[in-house]
Parts: structure tokens; sequence; C-alpha cells
């Protein structure tokens, strides 16, 4: 029997780990930490750096396989996932024979934009015994109101979380005066009416190169596409999200 | 000067504490403990044993204003965030009259369906040399997904989270498969189509008295609504949150 725990550490800074993680990083038999492409090297280091302290568990790396960019997007991330779950099939067979405790690092908390619930299915489908627990973590939506020390909501009032795919391709969802946007892959914004819109942003949440701007999303969108940019340039990637607001219609 | 730090505490586990709130709170010289009706016993009794094993922090307990029941809504929360802040100005006053660091323990998350970002504001407003400072906390949105071990979103697709009320006045928001129902204050999902209709239901998150339930609305709603009187009775107060799922129209 393999016992899975899937343990959100928060958005890049340690602190914002969880006594409830900091206890399950410890219990575990194995932490398996996915190595990136290169550009994402800080996450690993990250992770890396959070386990450094640890003496229980065996820390136990591997390679992450990569998305397919030819296929269509739905079909490309199911496969995607069925590699994922190839690859830590073949990391538990190689470090839990006889079962015990495998740990993840998982970015954020587990339940939101995560797939690693899904792939746990995965294996499960296919036969495994395996009990998953899921530890909570921070989000970045959090880190992004705790940096500007926001609401998310006004009062009473509800929120969509939403992509940027999805912003870009629906617009502003009706009913609803706040959307956080996530997985942007680059300004959707820009596709909607700023009129009236005020926009919270930050990208690297947490992290010692956390950049963050705010104000009415006319000017500020703006800026906000020359900063993104440049610290791409720089960082050599991005992580970002944000908060828009405006008026109840 | 006074430093404001609004710390997110989790929803009833002491293990949901960051390392940043644990050292934000050891950091603070003042800790307010709002004291409510009895009811509510439990919940202050998790604060005051979180600051328990602190040495640094003197402890403030006062009694918090209660709202009144017999204005309407919007007028009834506004008098009653008034009355909270000359609440807060009293004891900022008596507590740190040279200024200092204060700090306030906030169920969740300071930035999901709270009003202290707002009192503080108050305080500002009226002209209170203050910084406020937001340390992010595990909500009980996330406790509930974590307890059933469940995804918050389809992939790629948007999460409404929103309250009772507004479930009740204005039924499922059109766009979404998955919303998520706080502030409920009883079976606001009796208020829509079951048919199609899954629920993930928890009271009493991260505590010891945990409650849970998950399944086909049309059952299960019943089987809640009956669990949640008897919970209710039971410890005098309840507090719960759900999700709602159905096939994307």
């Amino acid at each position: 029997m393999i016992d899975l725990r899937l343990i959100g550490i928060g958005t890049g800074n340690p602190d914002h780990l969880t006594r409830e993680a900091d206890k399950a990083m410890r219990a575990a038999d194995v932490i398996l930490l996915p190595r990136k492409r290169s550009d994402t090297a800080d996450l690993i280091d990250l992770r890396r750096m959070l386990c450094a302290g640890l003496d229980g568990p065996r820390i136990a790396e591997f390679d992450l396989p990569v998305r397919a960019t030819d296929a269509p997007y739905p079909d490309a991330v199911e496969g995607w996932h069925d590699a994922i779950a190839g690859a830590w099939r073949t990391e538990i067979i190689r470090h839990l024979p006889a079962g015990g405790t495998l740990a993840l690092l998982i970015w954020g908390d587990p339940s939101l934009y995560d797939s690693s619930l899904r792939i746990a299915a995965r294996l499960k489908r296919d036969g495994m015994a395996m009990r998953v627990g899921v530890v909570p973590g921070i989000t970045s939506l959090q880190a992004l109101t705790a940096a500007h020390a926001i609401p998310l909501n006004r009062i009473a009032s509800p929120v969509a979380i939403t992509t940027g795919r999805r912003l870009r391709d629906h617009g502003w969802p009706s009913g609803f005066d706040t959307i956080a946007v996530m997985l942007d892959k680059g300004c959707a914004f820009d596709a909607i009416d700023p009129a009236g819109v005020e926009i919270w942003w930050g990208a690297y949440l947490g992290m010692a190169q956390q950049a963050l701007a705010a104000g009415p999303l006319q000017e500020t969108g703006e800026e906000i596409r020359d900063r993104r940019a440049a610290l791409r340039a720089e960082h050599g990637w991005i992580m970002d999200v944000y908060l828009l607001r405006r008026a109840m219609a």
C-alpha cells in the first residue's frame, strides 16, 4: 500500500509552509521532486531547499515528462498526465517496492489548478493500492491579496476564479464584480473593456523577486505588459496572477 | 504609528498555522483577541490555545460588539463595523499609547469573507497612523477540498465562490460548473435543481468535531440537512461550507 501525501507548500516563500506540511514532509519515507526544464530551476531549487533540513525522508528526483506541443489542447494534457503517471509509477517501484509513504510537494494548494490528484487517480484506476491525502497550502491568489492587503471579495459578494484563456474566449463572467485570473500566458486582461475596472497584479509572489502593480486597468494594464516582458527576459520565466474588480452591473 | 498585522490562522487545526503566521504572532507587542457570545467559545478557545505558548506579546481580550438584528442587512453591517472599529481604537489607546505592533488572529484568510481589512480602513480614514500587513491563512474551502481529497476546479475550468444568500436569490451562476458556497446560514442548496449535481460538504473543518459528506445532491442534501441540525444542537453552533459540481451546460 502506498500512502501518497500531496503537500501544498505555498508560492515560493518557505514561511508559507504550515505545521501540517512540515510534519507531513518529515513523516514521509520518500519525497519525490520532479525536475523540469532549466527555465524553472528557481522552482525546483525552492523545493530542494525545503527538503535540505529534513533527515527522515529520502529525496528522489526524477525528470518530469514534457507536454506535447503539437497535439490539440485537451489531448495534449491527457497524454501528458498519462506520461507523468508512468513516471511516478517507475519511481514508486524503484523506491517503495514494499509500500510506504510518498510525498509530493505541490506549488500553492493541491486543489487549485494542479493535476496531481488526477494523476494519482490514474494510478489507482490502473490497480495500484494507494491512499491519497492532501495537505492544503497557501495559493498565489492568497499571496496576491496579502501582498496588496486587499479583500478578495466585496462584502457578501461572489468571486469568480478563472483562467486567462477563458477570460479571452468568454469575456467577463456575468453576475460577478470580482474575478481572479490564473494560468494566464500573457495579459488576457487586454481582451476586456477596461472602463471602470481596477487591477491588482503580482508576479513571483512570495519569492525574492516579487513584483506588484495596482491601479485603474486603463493605465496599469500598459505598465504591467511592459514590466512583465522585462521581468520574463530577466529571469527566464514568469508566473503571475491578478484580480480585476469593477462596479457591479 | 501602529503596525497592524492581520494573521490568517486557518480553520481550527493549530497545524494550519504557517511559519509566517507563527513569526508574526511572536513579533507582535500585543495580540487582540475578540470575545464573542458564549456559543462560539470553541473559537476563542482555539485562539487562546495558539497564544498560550508565546512569551513575547501581551494578550488583550475584548468584547466584540454584537451586530444589530433589527436594522436592514447592509446598514446593520456598516454600523457593526463602526462599532468594532471603536472597540479596536479603545484597545489600541489602552495597550499601545506610544504605537507598536498589533496582531489580530483571523479565522481562515483575512482576504476571504472577513471584515478586518475594512475595519482597519475605517481607523486609517479617521486619522489613525497605521500600516496594515496581511499574513495569508488556510481557508475553510481549502480544508474542505483537502479533507475530501478533491480538486476545486475541473481541468482549466473556472470556479465561482459565492454565499448561501446569493445562491438562494440568484440561483446557479451561468458559465460555471463548480461553485463553492460559504456563509450559508442553512442549506441554500435546497434552492437549486439537484439533477446531475454532486455535493462535497464539510462542517467544523480542521477541528476535532469535523464532519464530512459527499454524493449526489438529490440524496446527500437530505442527509446533510439532518446531520447539520443534529450537530448544531449538539455543539451549540455550526460553520460549514460546500462545493457543488455539475456537468457544464
